[in-house]
């Protein structure tokens, strides 16, 4: 660890847009200099940001890294994973262990410290996916909020596997609410869901469309609904993940508006893609060529991306996270070919996030540079417990940071991106900006399009209670 | 059967009032004449309804005579019950048959059938409570709809008796929108309220207060929002039962707003009894007085009394209901003295509901004359098809009617009520306005407060299927 | 006058459906008989209604007949006016006499006492629209609610012509509240949208279509919600007449759901046409075609139709009327040839609104025919205080009827229509549905689309107060 | 000018809170070390900040001062005023310079230019207010646009004094949208306002009180509303000032739902003062001691102020700003010792707005440090094109600094405060927080409650076109 200047670069946080110079040393920004103040011989490595922008590090709050879902594992570990991240300026992510039923959560999370201990590239903190709520569960919460792992994620879907019901829920929330954790929220109710999947399936629906029609938003809007309400009568915060439809929008803007502790994040394939693109039967899979863009929830009318951007401009969605889940179409995505109940739910995204939010987000004028680095890095931070440490640039806090070229263009495509998955969703599509640099804690670990990092060298982060 | 003329009196419809002779032939209502238009010689018998008022009888849509609840039986059967009712003005009830888990719903209707046949003063029908969803009872309902049983009802409160779940909710309403059947709801959400009196309870909270303490609106809310969700994407109406609370109505007023076929009742207790009167510790019962007013849903805050009033007059709700649910006080609500779960929730009702709304609603200018006659008869009618047989006053209608008298003042008390329990909610209240006649299919049943009639001349009804 | 008797048919009411006979004697209702019961020797002539429906006759309350407007005069006077309404079921209007500017009220009244008197084919009343409210005009209201003008009409639009400012509307509903008076409202803010206009015609925008285009609806929600709140103010009701867009109706829906004694009305053009009738470039007039369709407000994009059908069954839209206001192309609208700011405002619909609404409404099942007779009679007769003589089917009310084939198929043309204009907006369209016998106070005046009644038989009709 | 280092304390902005030393050189920010980082040897002069806070410096965006209203003028001159502002944190303000009817705008900034050059202890700007907008008027606001004067407000109250109709809004609003201009609406519909005072004088009802009573939240919901239409119709952005109801807090929240570009203000009055303060009867005014609390709109019932609160929470309220405009007693208010219309609406505020948003904000929890930061400061620079020279610390920025210390107590009372007038609403309320220094472009001018700048020395700052 050196002294490092990032020199002549606008630096853009959530709320400031100003040229200066960026004094790192030992991992922290230690200064920051007005043009031409800082005392550049006193650095190591002078990292030139001149007609760049200097944002905070990509916080990735929603990533299923090494994952068993569905009969399969997603195909990102987390090596390929995080490097994938790092390459799209992603510098910390947020990964769900996940309690097996019956088992202690101890069991899952010591898991998970295995599936990522000295493989990241860059540094990573866990939530909990509980699949038990009871006296010996509740009580491990607090051990685990103490070891840093202060958030729980509880599913509204995928009754009999995942499945939590209302007891559940609110026993959770309260005991969260004790604690300082926060709920997320797979707000979906999967039950009647569960019933037009199999109503589907009878007539035949196999394809990869009805993988939405059976899915509806309002089913979305009602869990989004309940979730709050739970929250509401346990008097607690609540997250909601992966919001995707105009309905369940609604009901955390109403939620919000009354000033109720309630978050949500959207994820990119619901600003960018839609149910146009699971209904696809042309390319290489034919018939089944939508079965790339089987997530849950799933895509939505293409009309609803603009209530998304809407909702994120209006901080009534505070993240864009990217439920990063990658299945390879062949031999993973293609089990569901005669179902599509049986198509693994998940998307690639982990390194797409930046990229896509930047052209399609702040180029169009949808979104502001100061909201785009909240969205994608401040918020998640002060929601999850990383902040002051991540998600903004100030002296003391560590010197995660991203060397934006707001003009660089490249084509997004499996073969050039680095996440472990044989299809990319955006194929063939051109963007423009992308990093010039990408710092951890200081170090350097991307330089024009290459990983020049330690492999291994990301670090567990404990993270804080919830404390908005 | 005889001829029988109404003469003189105001009629009074839903939506038109003016002076008229009616003239009752068999049962029904033969013709209607401009005053002094009627052929008076050719009458058997003529009733002065001089300065008085006519209206359609009374219905009540929900009853609990005769039923097994909380190791006890609710005090009314059918006889004690209908008697009451025809006391009261109302000619007709639909009450709630049960189908125990398990059981067929044959078994559970039959055994009401048994429980009603040859005993009422009045006429009668059923909806059916159904605890199990599944192939076998969902092709039931089919076979009850055409025996004139055509709503079936399931609870989202009392988990582990009653409950049902969101799958069977949801078959049931796809099923319903099948057949033409309506599905009542009690759309409070059970599981997080049996959370919250485990812990008051665990605090040593066991006083009849609790039980609204308990009961948060937010429940009734949740489930009436989820109620409603789970209706639309099943493709058919749905009818809240009993709906107390304000942020309940808001569910109601919005799914309404939007053009849904949702639909719902409250009670006189939510208009006219409120949480204070749970928390009383004053009377013959010291600190367990409040045991009287113990029904589910709680009574609310006294304010929202307004927004139910007013949810009566935007016909966002469209219906008064009782939910005549009487348990005396000894040996009965006793139950629960260690502890406010255990108090049988109910209370009695059937006798006094168009005593309260005249004198509370229609002499106070809350609701108009026509309005009363939609809420306690037109609307109930059309709603669970009996009308055009009942709940209206034209030619070819049932003459189940009432001459009521304005002016009548009485004084509420157990000791004159004819319900069997021992307590009156409304004890010591003095109400004007009162039946002078009451008559159920052309028969003059109740005569100046005196029960005339035949008993066990109630006849049960086969109901249309939904047809609104 | 003499007895009649309508035999065999099914009497429709607001609320009601059954098969009776009618004896109408004297001009009014005498006795309804149910099937069979009626001593049909007595009677001097029998209509046979075997097949059909027997409604109450149509109620129009929103007609400009003679109306100078825009420098011409509307086309259809009180005699053909009224004739053309006999002829499609309507038996009574509420036309609107105008004070000029700086006259008193009386003036006008008389004037249009003198238009109508003598002339009509059917009962007619008055609504009053005020350009001045002073101290003078304001002590008028009184006397006119006393001849039984007890409604009076505003503008928000037309500024320098019909326009009141916040002032003289909530002084006039202060007094409205006072004397038991209604204030309608064009509740459409003129003021931004004459701004729009001439920078419209600035840009050389002269077509039919840019009358929609610089009446935005956002004019019209503005004026919808101040109209509401100077009326919540003022402590009185109000009436919006001729709403047409989706949020304007939002405003409506908001203030009814807080219990608000707001009431409005749309017409069937903006139910059956849209802003694409006005952007016609096709037809006898070329790019002039749209003239036809430029009445105020403007019509629509054709989305917007399903709100307002929307509206009128959740009883946020309470009346249907025809704002019939017919200038003829020839003449007429051609005044507009250079500016659509020029082309008369207005559209003929007097005839035709029980058959569109019959046709496009109850056959396609957006409304039931309850529901039809309830906003074409007698929702506009409870809330203009034409209730309860005209607007039902009960003893004592006035025998206005139509008997209604509902299978008649008829197209819909100027050459066969009896209005006096040179086109017809819905030229050529077949509907079914429409009057074999039309009945003013007892006398049949239309019988298989023929008028046999004696001209000028129509009377004025002295309203009541405002009374829901 | 020389090198000034803030060491020690913790900085706040909207965003971020951290440990830092503040370099400060020639005005301006130049550096921000992490403690200890910087080379205190290079400074002349060194603030101690241990244990304090450092804010930007408050920016008060409304302020009357030296004003002319209601037939007397505001008793602080922008001496006074700003010294007042500088003694409680505030290092800006924003004026509103005042068109007379029929001049030009011009005059009326030269004359406010008049009365602040030389005179003002910190940087101030100004607001234009428009009684006329015409072509020429028009014209002129590009030209004030171009001298930094980017914002123009409008009043709908007080009809006949600065009152302007919707033609005049919405010409303004059109010609700020394409200048990037921001209008302020005074959003308060004066004309049924005008007609309720003359009804409660006629009455005798004279007593402050009844300014809030004739003054109904109606009125300026409406006027919220009505404001919101035409900017939408205009296409531009529009700010609410001093916001004060419930109601018209729900339209903006409305209106920012859907995403458009409103934003609104409240002032700490609303926040802390009600109607109850209006109807104060006791004191050394007796029956007039109301009114010390007369402003317009006027203080509302003591429940809305937690509307408020909620709204700055949920950023639908992005302001506090103070609406300075004091009037003494003495003289002044004594105007309207027989009619509360003729006392001079206004309240005194400039220097307590941090003091009681600090104690009764931070310290109560319902609002952060940062959001504190926000609605004093940087939200106000940023809307009104302050930023980024005003309105947040970082590198480049003005040093306009507020070193706090949060425990510092004092008694709030007209002896000891700063402003030109004769009472305090807060006289005798303890509050806890208060400045250690004020910075003005890095000279501190207040130290320890004492003003130790140069008189005159504050500057006219030139303010960008509005960029949210």
């Amino acid at each position: 660890m050196g002294r490092t200047l990032i020199q002549g670069g606008i630096v853009v946080t959530a709320v400031d847009t100003y040229e200066a110079d960026l004094a790192v040393v030992d991992g922290k920004i230690a200064a920051i200099f007005g043009p031409g103040a800082a005392p550049a011989i006193q650095f190591d490595r002078i990292l030139d940001a001149k007609g760049k922008y200097v944002f905070p590090g990509g916080i990735d709050a929603h990533t299923h890294l090494d994952m068993p879902f569905g009969g399969t594992t997603s195909s990102d570990d987390f090596e390929t994973g995080t490097l994938a991240a790092a390459h799209g300026g992603t510098t910390s992510i947020v990964d769900f262990a996940i309690q097996t039923k019956g088992d202690a959560l101890r069991k899952g999370i010591d898991t998970w410290h295995a599936k990522a201990e000295g493989k990241t590239a860059i540094d990573y903190a866990f939530h909990m996916i509980m699949t038990d709520v009871n006296e010996s569960t509740a009580a491990e919460m607090g051990t685990l909020v103490n070891e840093g792992v202060t958030s729980f994620k509880l599913f509204m879907a995928y009754p009999g596997v995942l499945y939590a019901d209302d007891g559940m829920i609110f026993r959770a929330m309260q005991r969260a609410g004790e604690i300082g954790a926060l709920i997320c929220m797979h707000a979906e109710n999967g039950i009647p869901i569960d019933i037009l999947i199999s109503q589907a399936l009878a007539k035949g629906h196999t394809a990869p469309k009805y993988h939405t029609i059976t899915r509806p938003q309002i089913a979305e809007a009602e869990g989004t609904h309940r979730a709050i309400c739970l929250a509401e009568m346990a008097g607690s915060p609540v997250y909601i993940v992966h919001l995707s439809a105009e309905r369940a929008l609604k009901q955390v803007v109403e939620a919000r508006d009354r000033g109720l502790p309630v978050y949500a994040e959207t994820c990119p394939q619901y600003l960018f893609c839609s149910a146009d693109d699971l209904a696809r039967t042309e390319g290489e899979y034919g018939a089944f060529e939508g079965a790339k863009f089987v997530c849950t929830p799933p895509l939505r009318p293409k009309e609803m991306q603009e209530d998304l951007w809407r909702g994120l401009r209006t901080n009534d969605l505070q993240v864009v996270s990217t439920d990063h889940c990658p299945f390879c179409m062949k031999g993973q995505k293609e089990l569901g070919r005669d179902s599509f109940a049986k198509v693994p739910n998940g998307m690639p995204g982990i390194e797409t996030r930046l990229y896509l939010l930047w052209d399609g987000g702040v180029r169009t004028g949808r979104i502001s540079m100061n909201r785009f680095v909240e969205i994608t890095s401040t918020a998640p931070a002060k929601i999850f417990g990383l902040y002051p440490r991540k998600g903004t640039i100030a002296v003391g806090a560590d010197a995660d940071l991203v060397v934006w070229d707001p003009e660089k263009k490249h084509v997004l495509s499996q073969k050039t991106l680095h996440m472990r998955v044989d299809y990319s969703p955006f194929e063939g599509q051109e963007v423009t900006g992308g990093p010039s640099y990408v710092l951890s804690r200081g170090n350097v670990i991307v330089e024009d399009g290459k990983y020049v990092g330690k492999r291994g060298d990301g670090r567990f982060i404990k993270r804080s209670t919830f404390g908005l």
